[in-house]
């Protein structure tokens, strides 16, 4: 791709270019004021916050509804030196106007009301948490479905669709809800097939070791061994704790991973942590500094080309690092005598073998961040029905608890004991962040195919695992997907990387592979 | 003070107000980033932070220098109601006015250079600190100053005085150099003198308590203790680590306090906390929160009333609690027995009374921060003099270093061994901060005549520190001080509140009274 290495450039691309590092740096601030917000700041400066957001809001609303930007990017539009099909500056003029038209529908008063009302709502939301109590967050999510609404009806979405297409389509760029349904109904129905299958064997493995008491400085330094020997790049981003686990992209070189300790779990913490560092991985192997990769010496950092393709592709990394090597058998080959040092608490006891039968126990559980790999979708599918239903206006926010937990029980077979382990377990919603569940299910069928690519690519891979050696993997991900940030959309780079359009069949034997054989059905 | 809880108000003046708030809402965003990069961001991250300063300054420089709040401020002036002598709103408007006029001379491009340099310097401050090893850092503050002297000219300074007026100015309004040399020349011939009386009388206490080795989290919860029992809010403000604790007023409702932890000497972080706290309970009692005070009913956010007074006036408050409270005989009485059980380490072998012998040790050491209170203002005498030499031109930054030692060892008689425990101690200068270093014994000057003031008005003081109760303390503080912000300038407050003009006395009494008796002389 010679072309990434010297691009075509004039004045109006340059100034483009300018003033998209200066509506990133931006963002970057707005970023950090969310990051502080989830770790650091005291109670008491939740009001500051929402004011601070608020005007961020504005500031970038103003920079990305800046005329002058229309102006330019028609500019570069009508060169055809900067619009060659197949360039890296078409593939940056295409997202830019996408942006920019998206950008120019929304009101700004609507735009800095749900940075003010979702700053707000998510403080509401952690305390409505901590006490199990819907009724406390009743009127905020009210209030930020109201105005996801409101978002959607201005952003608009195609003929035969619906005003959730127009959420979903900030998120997984492209994707309609009929898309996904088309996808998830069927994927559901054999989910659900073979967790009873595995279920109703009898002869699973047990999480009885999962359940050792490991004071949580020990998770941290464990946790922080294995993802530096992951590549994640610790000079150039951190791990801290929250309530709800999130990797931030802070800014070039500041990539902050967070995870939450439970003592009585430690597999929570460790698994959470190899999930925010697969999202973390890709953050830092974007192209956000310059001299980064030999063939892209600049920072794209602000223009499309430093950014992710999608949630979809970004949950497809981070759910690599969690499950396709921190679920395999190979990877415990190298990590379990690291986990007996340094973890202790009687998991010396325990070989690789029965540490990595244990993490892939299949229950029907309640949280979804928590989730094993089988359920894990039917945990989404979950969300994105009631959202599409909420966006639809076909459930009210008062009902939510009682559709939550009717659907949950059908689909998961359990009852729900309490709207914490329920619907208020999630903060998306408190954001305003609708349209965005879906994308979690989408990542693990990327997932899945990238990962069956990437083997016939490194046909070594398991032996590299079992030494601790990730080096290629690493490489593989950062020349396929990470280098050329949103270049591609997620399914021509599917296409493009394994062949092949998105389908559920690589994750389905994935799932069957692996799980079948430890519960002695295969 | 009627006027403050019914003050005048006009359109044109409300305008004002919201303006206030507005760039006041901006300066919180940039105090966070400050606060994270000493605190949390990773060092990947130095370059990106630059950035973010610069932008966001030039948009604080932008707000500051609007033409509409010219034309506010000269509107609000001509209204007699608003300008009446003694009101709230007149008090807002003068220092309204000041802080335009001083912004319109600074050119915008400057201010984003000093961000951006001040920024970038003070990474690589950090690392020529930790290798103690100037020459690194020599560009980086060649640049600063360079910077600090294009904007004291931008700022100018009154007849007679001198380029570094312009930066004093800033920090302790309406101060010159001529007259903090006037007060500093005599207090340090008398500081001096009393110094040699105390160390050549060879009979002081030691401080061999202090080297007790306390590990870092016993030192923690004992310091979250204390602020906490001082009535520091930590709903409303935190304490994390840091390399050079400082306090950040970040927000309304949102006050950081950092400090370090050095386990091989626990009074260090402690009065670092203790100090920090001073400065965080002046923070949270400015009456930035609506409803803070009775008589105050608004929040004045943004605005001079909800601004402190000078940094003088906030370094009396943070050596009030530091030294006036924290290293008293009865504060002591209280705090022995849980220093005993919280900090253990063998110190509950020594009473109350030993411990606070121990604490006011005094000798010629090297680090400010962790200076006694008898030779600390000797330390920020020879910066006085250093950077107005460096202002003034008649010291080169190349020369600093060995300016530095000679008369560090003329002032406190001992040879500095290196840079880290020399010139390279302290962030002010890699930040661009010149003309601030005075206001530290300006501050101490302050606090003792408040003390003394504070002792007539609460003549049981000593028994309710000895019973650890402070809220009389604090009750005083925040109606004399705190809850005013700016609406008086610092040696007008000082009239007003203790009837006399700033004098050296008290301080001196204050020290003579405590330490003498300690070293055998009274």
């Amino acid at each position: 791709m010679p072309e990434i290495a010297t691009p075509a450039s004039t004045k109006a691309y340059d100034r483009l270019r300018a003033l998209q590092r200066e509506a990133g740096t931006l963002a970057s601030v707005s970023r950090l004021l969310g990051w502080d917000q989830e770790t650091y700041m005291p109670n008491g400066g939740a009001a500051a916050r929402a004011e601070q957001q608020s005007l961020l809001a504005g500031l970038s609303h103003d920079r990305a509804t800046d005329p002058r930007l229309g102006e330019l990017i028609a500019e570069c539009e009508a060169d055809a030196n900067l619009n060659a099909p197949g360039t890296s500056t078409a593939a940056n003029l295409r997202e830019m106007r996408r942006d920019y038209d998206k950008a120019i529908r929304l009101p700004r008063a609507l735009v800095q009301e749900l940075a003010r009302a979702g700053s707000e709502s998510q403080q509401v939301w952690k305390k409505a948490r901590a006490e199990s109590d819907f009724k406390q967050f009743e009127g905020s999510l009210t209030r930020m479905v109201g105005l996801a609404r409101q978002k959607a009806e201005c952003l608009g979405f195609s003929e035969g669709g619906e005003l959730y297409d127009a959420l979903l389509d900030k998120y997984e760029p492209g994707m309609t809800a009929h898309e996904v349904e088309a996808v998830f109904t069927p994927l559901e129905k054999r989910l659900s097939v073979l967790v009873s299958e595995l279920l109703d064997s009898g002869r699973g493995p047990d999480d009885a070791l999962t359940r050792a008491e490991v004071p949580a400085d020990r998770q941290h330094a464990f946790g922080l061994m294995v993802i530096e020997r992951c590549g994640f790049d610790l000079e150039r981003g951190r791990l801290d704790t929250t309530t709800h686990p999130f990797c931030e992209g802070l800014a070039p070189g500041d990539t902050r991973l967070t995870t939450r300790y439970r003592e009585e779990r430690w597999t929570d913490a460790f698994f959470g942590t190899m999930h925010e560092m697969g999202h973390g991985l890709y953050e830092q192997g974007l192209p956000k500094l310059a001299g980064q990769y030999e063939d892209v010496p600049a920072s794209h950092f602000g223009e499309p080309l430093g950014e992710s393709i999608s949630l979809g592709i970004h949950e497809s990394q981070s759910r690599m690092w969690e499950n396709f090597v921190g679920r395999s058998a190979s990877f415990w080959q190298w990590l379990a005598p690291h986990a007996h040092a340094m973890l202790g608490s009687g998991l010396e006891r325990h070989d690789a073998d029965a540490i990595c039968r244990a993490v892939n126990t299949v229950s029907r559980s309640y949280i979804r961040v928590e989730a094993d790999e089988a359920t894990y979708n039917l945990h989404v599918m979950l969300r994105f029905g009631i959202e599409r239903a909420l966006i639809r206006g076909d459930l009210s926010v008062r009902d939510l608890p009682g559709a939550w937990n009717e659907r949950f029980e059908k689909m998961l077979g359990v009852p729900v004991p309490d709207d914490r382990r329920g619907c208020l377990q999630d903060v998306h919603w408190s954001f305003g962040l609708m349209g965005y569940f879906p994308t979690y299910t989408l990542g693990n069928l990327y997932c899945a195919q990238l990962w069956e690519m990437m083997n016939k690519a490194i046909p070594d891979i398991e032996t590299q695992m079992a030494r601790g050696e990730f080096g290629e993997i690493l490489t593989w991900l950062r020349t396929n997907v990470h280098k050329h940030g949103k270049r591609y959309r997620a399914g021509e780079l599917c296409e493009r990387v394994t062949g092949e359009p998105l389908s559920a069949e690589p994750l389905l034997r994935h799932l069957e592979g692996k799980l079948k054989p430890m519960y002695g059905l295969a």
